[in-house]
């Protein structure tokens, strides 16, 4: 008998069953008996021992199914480490359900904190393999992430849809889009929704080249700005302040989000009108487009046979178009930002984008 | 030769481009010599004669268009009177500009605020034909408006993409839906997307039977609720108030919309996490939808019908599926509301859907 | 304990699911002791006794799920009084399955052959309520069946996507719309998709009309023609034939669809390319669009209540945006054609729309 | 003043437009005085001198807009060096035409056979650039082609529609799929929308082993089985033939295409009811999807960096995510052809899918 623990942590995302299908459904067609324990709401189940035995038909006819069939919710790292309110010991806990149920291996889907947890749990001797999920695309050690290709399709088909409405009015429009610290899904979506202006958090803007590029477009007759925003875009100003006198700085303004103090001060330099749009968290849901589906169940087929191959401590990704085995130790902790000079931006200020930094 | 003026004016909606092709496409197949004044920008191009000439190859691959090849703004019917800062009055430089152009006739796409104006222009003397042009589908007089399916598509969509983060998450989900002072695009897209609790303006809430519809839920085990609300709902007490009381009390509160007040009353009653989506502008953006492109083109047809016949001062709209033309005069300043007592209400909620009422 | 039976019957199309979520949600919502029979593919599995017992958990979450999760199968009417191989009398087993299960009565939906049946079952003394299920909207006595809006926006999208090879390409491109023996969903979808030319069973064509249509087009510079063609479209001469002189006409040529034979004749009469597409079985397929989803929970729901009152022998329909129920004698056998003299007909020939007819 | 001549050539595709938007915003970026040749319809415009003198306006607001708006005509390499019927060497035309206009370089967009002839154009002299266009991805050089992911899309759309007609009904479901000779868009659409069996020109198919797999579904209890075939698809049998055997056979039989052919096969080997769905030109069409929009957004700016850099001759490509320059000379008359080994055939493999191979 083989007996698999599996979990979906964090915030959920496009083609987390799609991936998992791909890891049973790799599994069953090698292995004859298989008992897969399906821990519900992340690591929390592990954590309370609450799972459901799931088997390999369970997983069939989910692959355009979007949410995760076993439920998330979010662990943060740094609390696994402190006892809960009844003075569990969270880790122990994790560790003890693993080998009470004689678990061969836990398969963990998930984004940044959800492998500093597993891989802390590798270095408390559990096998673990894991799988990267995430429509921020910020994970180190993969080329791509799934989830991240849905959410662009559905950031691009709002500024896409907000563009129409942009040619009947005169305005400036701000889309903000998720991505968490990084910039990834605003960049995809911004060139692919045709943005004037992009801002990320890998390069702080500076508001004043913001209203320079809405008044050049004016001037040149232009009757609209479309202006793509990552919620974690951060102004000069304040990249260059300590993280506790930034956050200082932020509990007296009281912006709902970015998007919102951005509009502010545009508004105080131009005599243009601004509308704010913000998509949340619709950019996690609904199937996955078929560029997800086929890089999930890739490495759902990957994860099964390094499962398969005993080769445990590593997070399935893919490079170059092919899929490898990262090992944890080099992932956990680190995030894949955009890079300023990268190709990708320089072609986008090619085309006339303007990412609000000269 | 035929002179005709057109505009668009109010928000901006799908559909607007194929109505006036099927307007232009109508009336060009029966008349050789027409001209075409495009009025930018809805009433203000007619107020400050600002338009373009048009042809009939202008209006040719604008079925799918989004948006309004004119443009569009916002002219409320009681400044109408109001002279502008120069001094102009604004209802005889209409009258001004139609006679100097000497037009046989002007075609006026727009909701309830251009519907009075388009009255006062016909009482003043004009041939006018209006269209019946919003997402919000509260233009008295016909059955449908061009515009509302596609809202209803998109909110639909969203509350779609929320779902399946729902099941994945156990919370409360609410989703502010556009439609100013009715409940159309609310009550169709919270049926079409499964919504299990339903406010409009139509029916004011009752917080206590909201809270309990969510407890109901959860202590069936169900781990979400999804709540569709229109941007208009209101609560019973501040149904009760006078305006001027409800324009105080609102005065005090700082609610960005009317979502985020329900969302803090449930949240003080329950345990429950409430998240909040607001898809806005999108609703009105973007491809118009097979349904909508039928419709407006039907409208636009019968529109340039009454022009050749030159029977003048109706709204062209639909009733049971046939086009017909309402005298402006009974539709200028009417709303049509959801009535709580049709049949659509007494059907969702025998499926179980609540509306807050009792 | 009350006992329902119900059935899907005939080809699958979209919101089969919602409606008969509507039914059960409506039924249990107000009565206790509910047992469903879910007959597996349409009258086969009332007729064999083929059954799975479900509860109001198995219609939950299905809102949006496209086929039917009970199966279905075309059982000819004309088949239902011949015995099968096994010598089984399939009406008097469908009566004896009712009785044996002692159901209290018969839900069945489905399109025209279906109701055809349903109405035989009614006849022999079980309680029957029918909802109207097709895509091709021929159901007499309904202004509208569920299906037929989803298999319009399909259509229509296929038409969209060949509009932008048409305008890289010169060519005349022919889509094939079903519809079986009528034209509403290739009228609609044809009028959505800015169709040049559309043919209909109801309005048979002349094929100098078509190509003098095409040349007109190539004569004012336009590069392409696009034809929307339903599956049941004739010409003048074949109308002109009897039933069996036509029979024998089809049977001497093999063309695999009408849009191949129309577009042969195109073909020998100008010297112009021709493509053909076919969306086939896609437009029965997917998930319901929101129309369809208000739609068929309406009609879920008033069949539930239908069923409540104890009125049966109906089919639910609705009429001017109000559910009904229509005696099932008058709708069985009966199409619904679209008019070549209607409203909808002469707005698309205004807008310039050949039908292939003068 | 700088001279650029632009054509699109062979069958249109998503994105064509927004990498010519690509290159004209970035070239217009850098240089003032540019003018733009648009030659008509592919080569066919630069052999008969037909052009549009454009400017950068006329590449405003296409980067979501399907189809090309130079419009695109196929002209068979080998055809090149055949005068054509008025005796006109088509070659000495082109070159004649790009030295009459005195053009700095020409940008050439197409697929493999676009290829040879731009390469054959740049050996005779002229300075060229490509952009990879193909919906098939054939082309040897680049990871990936625009039109490809946008095709894909669009082929498990169609999937997805037939799977849920699929659950309904006991059928063997034949999705035929674009692509030419190779298997690039069937394999991603068929993984993407989980078909049971995918069959490639580069891994020929034994029909005993695709009627095994269909036979083991059914004894598993599945109703159905989905097929995605690749228009190229051959069997063992036909793979072993020499060209001139092959040619003879097929011209011997009238199957329509190659599902026909196999539909065929299957019905004879099995009990089974076979439908075929073929989305044709459908997957050309429509707006590109937002990964096609980036990647041809960036080799636009790419090729006009490299315009700019008077580096010519090359096809702009990508590789690894980074846009690098190809000798045009190693391009031409390469595929580049599906690995039968490759790591994304072995995981689908594990995933149960058969390629009817083994």
């Amino acid at each position: 008998m083989f007996r698999i623990g599996m979990l979906t942590s964090g915030g959920d995302c496009q083609a987390l069953n799609a991936a998992m299908r791909g890891v049973v459904k790799g599994i069953c067609s090698k292995i004859q008996n298989v008992e897969i324990y399906g821990f519900q709401e992340g690591y929390k189940g592990l954590i309370y021992s609450n799972f459901k035995m799931l088997t390999s038909k369970d997983f069939s006819g989910i692959l355009t199914l979007g949410g995760t069939i076993l439920g998330t919710s979010r662990q943060p790292f740094k609390m696994m480490r402190v006892p809960d309110e009844d003075g569990l010991d969270k880790v122990e806990a994790m560790k003890h359900t693993y080998h009470k149920l004689n678990l061969n291996c836990l398969v963990v889907l998930g984004g940044n904190g959800t492998h500093k947890t597993a891989n802390m749990l590798r270095e408390e001797g559990l096998n673990v393999i894991t799988l990267p999920k995430t429509i921020d695309n910020d994970l180190w050690g993969t080329d791509m992430t799934f989830g991240f290709q849905s959410a662009v399709d559905i950031a691009t088909d709002t500024i896409d849809r907000i563009h129409t409405t942009a040619t009947s009015h005169s305005r400036v429009f701000i889309i903000e889009v998720m991505g968490h610290k990084v910039g990834w899904v605003t960049l995809h979506a911004g060139i692919a929704g045709g943005a004037d202006i992009i801002l990320l958090p890998e390069i702080p803007y500076d508001i004043d080249v913001v209203v320079d590029a809405i008044n050049k477009r004016k001037d040149a007759g232009k009757r609209f700005t479309i202006i793509a925003v990552a919620e974690g875009a951060i102004s000069k100003e304040d990249a260059s302040l300590s993280k506790k006198e930034l956050k200082a700085k932020q509990a007296k303004n009281s912006y709902p989000s970015v998007a919102y103090e951005i509009s502010e001060k545009i508004q105080k330099k131009t005599d243009q009108e601004v509308r704010i749009t913000v998509p949340g968290h619709t950019q996690r849901g609904g199937s996955p487009c078929a560029y997800d589906r086929v890089l999930a169940t890739r490495l759902g087929a990957a994860a099964a046979e390094a499962i398969m191959d005993g080769d445990f401590g590593n997070m399935v990704a893919v490079r170059n178009n092919e899929t490898v085995r990262v090992p944890l130790a080099e992932v956990a902790g680190k995030l894949k930002y955009v890079t300023p000079t990268s190709d990708i931006i320089k072609e986008a200020k090619l085309t006339g984008i303007s990412f609000g930094d000269a």
